[in-house]
């Protein structure tokens, strides 16, 4: 009979999505922060330490909860501590997946070392379905 | 031979994965506004004027501007006025461009007198890539 290759399926994975993740440290204030959200237009920031390592994520949603709060501060006052994250060759439908699961918008990239690759958001993955 | 009927394109609309709203007047504090974002777990908040009609949006990242500003003020001080919207028979690969171009995270979904009916984010879009 005739041949017939498997088809591949074509599986769409994190860092053919991702975008550039701009970082801040846990001491950097709170109005900084959101002046680097505004002149950047992003809502996320990936927190890492001195050595480029994920500490922590800081968002326009975290700027909000400080001033509901009435207090402004730092990074470390403020970011979410426990990231969820994707690896670059992770399949986007698992990162989708991770943001519905844990009702969050965006995963910073890492690699083995958590060093922060990227980010993927959920305006990424939306954009997926404008194709 | 044998009749084959054409197979039924899924079109997914707009109204099938939209959220409620959560709206604001043009006169509520910043203040007042962050404090519904954190009470709801929501980042964007159509604002509708005494007749319930759309007249803006405002966001986490508008919030975020007035700290970068160092003023806080009323929503129609901070707020978007010329909201991109879509309608609940849209398809959603048609609100996904929406907001890919004007690279916007949610529309408020109006009818025709721009009432609003609901919200649809990027994140309900990419829990479509989810399933
Ligand atoms: C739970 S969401 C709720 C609002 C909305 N769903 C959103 O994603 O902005 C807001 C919180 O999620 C946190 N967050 C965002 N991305 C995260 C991530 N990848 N891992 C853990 N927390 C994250 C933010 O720091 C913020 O405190």
């Amino acid at each position: 009979g005739v041949f017939k290759p498997m088809r591949q399926k074509d599986v769409k994975v994190v860092k053919s999505v991702m975008t550039r993740a701009i970082t801040v440290k846990p001491d950097t204030s709170v109005e900084e922060v959101a002046k680097i959200i505004i002149q950047n237009n992003v809502n996320h920031l990936p927190v890492v330490d001195d050595e480029g390592r994920l500490v922590g994520i800081v968002t326009s949603w975290d700027i909000a909860k400080a001033v509901a709060m009435g207090k402004m501060g730092k990074v470390k006052d403020v970011m979410t501590r426990k990231v969820i994250t994707a690896l670059p060759d992770e399949p986007v439908e698992s990162a989708a997946r991770k943001m519905e699961k844990h009702n969050i918008s965006a995963l910073p990239v890492v690699d083995a070392k958590m060093r922060v690759l990227g980010l993927v958001t959920s305006e990424d993955l939306s954009k997926l379905l404008a194709r």
